[in-house]
This record gives structure tokens, C-alpha cells and sequence, in this order.
């Protein structure tokens, strides 16, 4: 398989992640961002919205969209499940990652800070102080409702004793969180969580600085 | 089963219209966003998050973002599928409806919508020329990747020739775009599919002047 996707971008190291935990060998075809290669008239073939990641399969399918590419590995590679084996479980773990994945995520990543940069009324743009503050009330309430459902259903992880789907997303915004400078201390199941992923091989080799295109 | 949503909000009207394809049989609890019931004690018992909708099954089972609530009705409801039955297919429905879910809709959100208003420098707040530049921008840039999209692998809907999850998320997104004032003119596939919703009863009864709460 080959990942087309960015070191630092949050949508392709959750899917590193599960690619790792799955233990599927995958060739990495890096995109930069910040030079706009992922609006080349090629790339736009394979994927029309112009964003990472997209995972070309053995088959030659073009998978978007990391939660439909997390989704069809669970499907087609089973083991080690990233989802109960119950409807209410996997309703639970996909809540979780979609907490991330809609709530947060979507809200700090590059093309939107580059708006927010845009929105000040003197058309000097907003400063990192600014870019800062705003990234960081859409992760610490999301933080917050996470580390309350962890609380409930975790046991090590996000829910029960091993990683899930959630843990992909996770790790990936408590990444995101630091170098938006956030405050974790109010988060102290999150942390636990991330002190379990730094010395887990498959989140490991999935860190932006260990992947072929981080400066 | 009971919803907890508001009538205008997309993800609860996302829900309607799965839960109206299923035929299943449920009871409104509206909470309405503009006062903030949804930060109530109570239903931050229900919803650690504060957010709408969440869906009390008759199990006592909650659960929380539409994404989610939409992969258990399919689950638990099989009939008729939302999701196509093999996995790419799979993948492509739900690489539709990430595409609006997490990268059209959580930018055009109520609570998003009152932070981009308070982010000019001047303290005025941005007008609402400015705000619905900023909703359009994110609803054509999806647009007009999903356009293309259709093109592949629709036949009447977003996927072959019957509603799936893709549709679900479709339809209050051409809604929301409309209160944005979006030129939707350079999308003809998916105004066909709203030609098609406006005439299906279990659209119909989904829409937001339809229900309970609707003013």
C-alpha cells in the first residue's frame, strides 16, 4: 500500500498508527503541505478534495478521508481489532475519534489557521498569540469531555486495555495540543494514555519526527 | 428511542433522516443551542460533551456523535442498508460523508460561527457578510470536490441509486448552505439529489421546519 500523506499533518499519523498496529507494510509518498503539493494536477486525480491522507491499496483502490481509511482497515484487515467486538462498545470507541476527528481536529488544521490568520478586521492578521488561544478553546473542551468518557470506559487506554481507533486520534491531538503550547494538567487520564503510547512500538514509528519527510 | 437535538442544528438533522430511512420509531427531546440548554446539568450527564444530538436507545444505551450514532443504527438496523455491502464501497459512502462532517460542517457550526465573529482585532465582531464568507468558502471548497465524486459513483444519489449515509449528511448541508447565501449553481449532481430528497417522505419529515421544535 502507499500513504500519501504529511509528517506533521494529525489525519495522516492516525492513520500511521493503525497502519503500524495492524502491522501492514506500506511505502509513504510524502505531499507538503506548506508548498501546496497536494493541489497538483496529479494528486487531484487520485484525490479530488486536494488533502491528506489518501491510501492507495494492493487492488489499486484510492481510499480518503481518514476515518473511511481507518473504517475499510478494520474491515478488510481484522487483527488486531481497533473496535469492540459490541455495537455499544464500537458506538462508544467512534465516538471518541469522531470527538476528535469533528470537534477539534478540523478546527486547527492548517488551511483553517491560515483562515483565522486571514479574519482580523485590520488586515494585519491574527498573531501566533491569537492562532494560539483559538486552537486551544476547541481542544481543551473537547479534552475535557474526553478525559470524563476515559473516566468511564478506559482501562489504560481510551476504552478498555488496548489501543482502539480512539487511541489513532488521540495521540495525534495531544501532539497537536503541545505545539499549540495548551495546558494538559486538567488531563491527567489523557497523559496516562500518552505515557503508554511513547513506548509503544506501532505509535512509536508512527511519530512526524520519525517519518522520511520531517525537517 | 429518544433524540436530543434542534431542529436546526445539521448533525440532529442528519440523524432524522437515518432514523426516518430505518422507519424506526422515535420521541424528540429538543434542547435549544441559542439558550444553551444543551449546557445543562442534566443533559451534561447524558453528554459530557454539551453537544446535540445524542440518541437514548430503548436499551438505556446513549450515544453520542452522529457519526457514530449512524455506523450503530446501521449495525443494529440493517434494513435498508445505508452503507453499500462491500468495503470500498463502504470506504467511498463514508469518505462522502467525512468530507462533510468533518471538513464542512464543524467550521459552519453554531459555536464555531459565534468564535469567528469575535476574532476581528477591532473588537466589533465580524458582520455577517463575513461570516457567511467564511461558511462559503469551506461548503464550495467540499462541494466541489464532492461534485466530482458524484460524478463517479453516483446514479440519482451520492452513491449508485439509493440514499446512503453520504445523503444523510448531504441534505442539511445544501440546507445550511442556502442560510449562507452559497451560489450552488456550479453543483448540478448534488441539486439533483435535493430534487429527489424534497419528494422522499423520509427526508421530508427530517427537515427543520418539520419538527417539534421549529419556530
Amino acid at each position: 500500500m502507499i500513504l500519501h500523506g504529511y509528517w506533521r499533518s494529525g489525519t495522516s499519523y492516525r492513520t500511521r498508527i493503525a497502519l503500524n498496529l495492524k502491522k501492514l507494510e506500506y511505502r509513504q509518498a510524502p505531499l507538503d503541505l506548506r508548498t501546496g503539493a497536494q493541489k497538483s494536477d496529479a494528486y487531484l486525480r487520485l484525490n479530488p478534495q486536494g488533502l491528506v491522507p489518501a491510501l492507495e491499496t494492493d487492488d489499486g483502490l484510492v481510499l480518503t478521508q481518514s476515518s473511511a481509511i481507518l473504517e475499510w482497515l478494520e474491515e478488510t484487515h481484522p487483527e488486531p481489532p481497533l473496535l469492540p467486538s459490541d455495537a455499544a462498545g464500537r458506538a462508544q470507541v467512534r465516538a471518541m475519534a469522531a470527538l476528535i476527528g469533528c470537534d477539534i481536529h478540523p478546527l486547527n488544521n492548517l488551511r483553517v489557521l491560515k483562515a483565522v490568520r486571514g479574519l482580523t478586521s485590520d488586515g494585519m492578521g491574527a498573531d501566533q498569540t491569537s492562532v494560539d488561544a483559538w486552537a486551544g478553546q476547541w481542544i481543551i473542551d473537547g479534552f475535557t469531555a474526553l478525559e470524563t468518557l476515559v473516566v468511564r470506559h478506559g482501562d489504560g487506554w481510551c476504552f478498555g486495555g488496548a489501543p482502539t481507533l480512539a487511541d489513532c486520534y488521540l495521540i495525534p491531538q495531544l501532539y497537536s495540543a503541545r505545539r499549540f503550547h495548551v495546558d494538559l494538567a486538567a488531563f491527567p487520564r489523557l497523559l496516562e494514555i500518552e505515557a503508554r503510547a511513547e513506548v509503544h512500538p506501532a505509535f512509536i514509528a508512527a511519530l512526524p519526527e520519525n517519518q522520511p519527510d520531517a525537517d
